[in-house]
């Protein structure tokens, strides 16, 4: 421990032109809104983040897909280990806008963090793996590793490219670790990695029962939108998170002997997690264990938002004639997302919610867990025990969901990541950011991680 | 039936110097946005109440209460019976302006009716009233009866402060018939008239379970808003729109005899409406007469709005931290409204949605029915039946909510409502509507009530 504590101090710090480099790469990022639910700005950020790679000494092409551009890059070593790294160049919404205490595209530093969107999910990511790669060839020269760098613009709306993307292109995309696209501390500011990523699918639910709003007199014999798309979700699921659909825990695979003892096994995070996020309390007698192997294994249904009639100042004595609502089901292997789908809309139609309409929003991904037991996983927790002088955790999947079942199913490859994350940093909410402690530490553990994939 | 159909086409017409004055008056009004809920144009729309009212003599007062002030107005005549007419100068909210195909404040005329927000509820009726006045004025001379005109700026937010202003003032507001805001005919073009309206209480949910939203891969463990005001709702009433709130139903006084025989034997509105509004369906199996008993005498719960986490385009994987609902609770005799807010309070606590914070909005009303026997109410449905040519209906109460209460039971009046409405007029909705043909009887059919009343 205080070998490695001494290193931290030395060795393993940023040199500051790598550092300040690399935050002007992000602020350019972040000055674009890439934003893949909408399409803003997102040819611009392929052209920039093809540009960064390129000034990096990366053969650099721009794929099309049916979608967004993927931007990929390759400098390649016969003979010697791949590495692939998977980043994405599009970020969430910002909205709601007015809850930042900056503008959401503009990088702004205080307090010892840069605040923007996508400064941690995931340009900041992409910045700091560039910069790690930087560090390595100043320490020790050329990356004795081949290196391809995939980084496409369509994550935050559930990758529906990405798939037949990878398949097509499985050849020139073949690797032996994938490098995934983010990594974190952890609340107590302990490393970690992970192996896999929970699988997903997002719809849309809608019910129109009258041609427009009505006076809410007739509320006694005419059906109310509001209210029927209150009660079909509140069909769907329990108030601990049980999703309540007949079917849809089909295909479930039980996490392996070894995957439980790693979760059993992590420190407990729920009261820092309760406080960084400001939280009334966790989903019905969830703590401890339990609530660790929910997280991690469990799939759930979430509203990610519902709107329907009035939202002004005051009463408004009015009948919703439509009611919309945003969900996700947080799905786990070998859960199939389609097979979700239509085991919701039989819900519907068995439970008397036939007029709820159901529309597939773009998400559709399929969980993975990669080996947590992998040679690669092994100098991936070396790497952030030398960094960070303590003991990583490893997690077999983050509770995120993520494109990664073509990398690890699709292509084969072992799957870990490092990164600069944590608990706190508001990804895919207002305030997103980076603390410049955890993106110092982050790139230098990467660029360890290479050192020891190099025999160094 | 001849005879009125004859008498239809001729002594029924409004002349037109009475008809234009008229709707310049309601353009003036419609074009102050006197939105109660949340206070704009208050003051403005009152003023022009009171100089309406004096240029058609009456002596008028702008009477303070602790929220907007009362415009009254009186023409006495000493020893003759006092007709007291209740209007309200405030409006419904004009949200959702997108749905307007017209400016909401700008009263527009096409296909032969007057758009615009309080077009019908209330200014179109109110100076339809005064048109009455002035008919009976030039076909008779002066009228030989007391005339008391109170207009109110709150009733579009339950009139929070009426109850106390009618009950300080009883002995000026002294009267033998209230004539109510508004009449209509149904969809088949009958006339009706109505001797109550329901009570009403109105609610905002408020749920609050994070500081901010959260990345909704944390779902699996922490509770999302929209999910809890969803199921909270759910819980609160069920698919026909009984409310299931332990208690909600104490006090409640059964229709009377001549109530129910009335209701019964009402004509079936329910294809009409349902035609009108491009209704999906009725509440589960209502149909014929019990169909019309909820209508009329049962209370129930509506979802006036919805509103938590995204609502842009596509999908957005939040977990919202924040979820507010708007509600209202139609109640009928003799529901006391904040007993039923003690219920609502009393079951959200033992249902496990303790998080869920109620707060009351400024609706909080009695139901009242005066008797449908009286001889007031004989003399409204002859005016009807002579001026349209047809036998009217006789309702025991409007489906709506108003501030009746302190009039039949503070006051001891009987109440009738004459007007110009129609089921499809839009009245607290987008493009809200008078038809000409409904303004020119209504008023019409006003002036041979008071025809009828002076014995004329």
């Amino acid at each position: 421990m205080c070998q490695h504590a001494r290193m931290a101090s030395s060795t393993h710090a940023l040199p500051a032109h790598i550092r300040s480099q690399a935050l002007e790469r992000l602020r350019r990022l972040v000055a674009i809104p890439s934003v893949a639910a909408d399409g803003r700005g997102i040819s611009e950020a392929a052209v920039l983040v093809a540009e960064l790679l390129r000034e990096d000494g990366f053969t650099v092409e721009q794929l099309e897909t049916a979608g967004a551009p993927v931007v990929y890059g390759e400098r390649l070593v016969p003979g010697a280990p791949t590495v692939l790294l998977y980043h994405h160049y599009d970020v969430q919404p910002e909205d709601p806008v007015a809850a930042w205490h900056s503008p959401p595209f503009e990088l702004s530093e205080r307090d010892g963090a840069l605040y923007g969107r996508g400064a941690a999910d995931d340009k900041g990511e992409l910045v700091s793996r560039l910069a790690a790669l930087q560090l390595y060839r100043e320490r020790h020269g050329e990356l004795p590793l081949g290196v391809k760098v995939l980084v496409e613009g369509e994550e935050e709306i559930g990758s529906p490219n990405l798939a037949p993307f990878v398949h097509a292109n499985a050849e020139r995309l073949a690797a032996d670790v994938a490098l995934w696209e983010f990594g974190a501390v952890d609340g107590a500011g302990r490393p970690m990695t992970y192996c896999g990523m929970k699988g997903i699918l997002t719809v849309e639910l809608h019910v129109r029962t009258a041609r427009q709003d009505l006076h809410s007199g007739y509320g006694v014999v005419v059906e109310d939108a509001a209210y029927r798309l209150a009660a079909a979700i509140a069909s769907l699921r329990d108030a601990r998170g049980n999703v309540t659909i007949d079917g849809f825990r089909d295909g479930i695979v039980p996490p392996s002997v070894a995957e439980l003892a790693l979760v059993d096994a992590l420190p407990d995070e729920a009261e820092a997690l309760r406080e960084a996020f400001g939280l009334r309390g966790f989903l019905a007698g969830l703590e401890g264990a339990a609530w660790r192997r929910a997280l991690f294994f469990e799939p759930t249904l979430n509203v990610n938002g519902f709107h329907a009639g009035y939202g002004g100042a005051g009463a408004k004595t009015v009948l919703p004639a439509e009611a919309i609502a945003k969900l996700d089901f947080r799905l786990v292997p070998d859960q199939d997302p389609w097979a979700v789908l239509e085991r919701l809309r039989e819900h519907l139609a068995r439970s008397d919610f036939d007029d709820v309409e159901v529309r597939v929003l773009q998400h559709a991904e399929r969980a993975a867990r990669s080996d947590v037991g992998h040679p690669y996983v092994k100098e991936a927790l070396a790497a952030l025990r030398d960094v960070y002088g303590m003991e990583p955790t490893l997690h077999p999947n983050s509770p995120g969901s993520g494109p990664i079942h073509p990398f690890v199913v699709g292509l084969g490859l072992s799957v870990v990541g490092i990164g600069c994350g944590y608990p706190g940093s508001g990804i895919h909410a207002p305030d997103e950011h980076l603390r410049l402690v955890d993106f110092e530490r982050g790139t230098v553990a990467v660029t360890r991680f290479l050192e020891r994939l190099s025999g160094r």
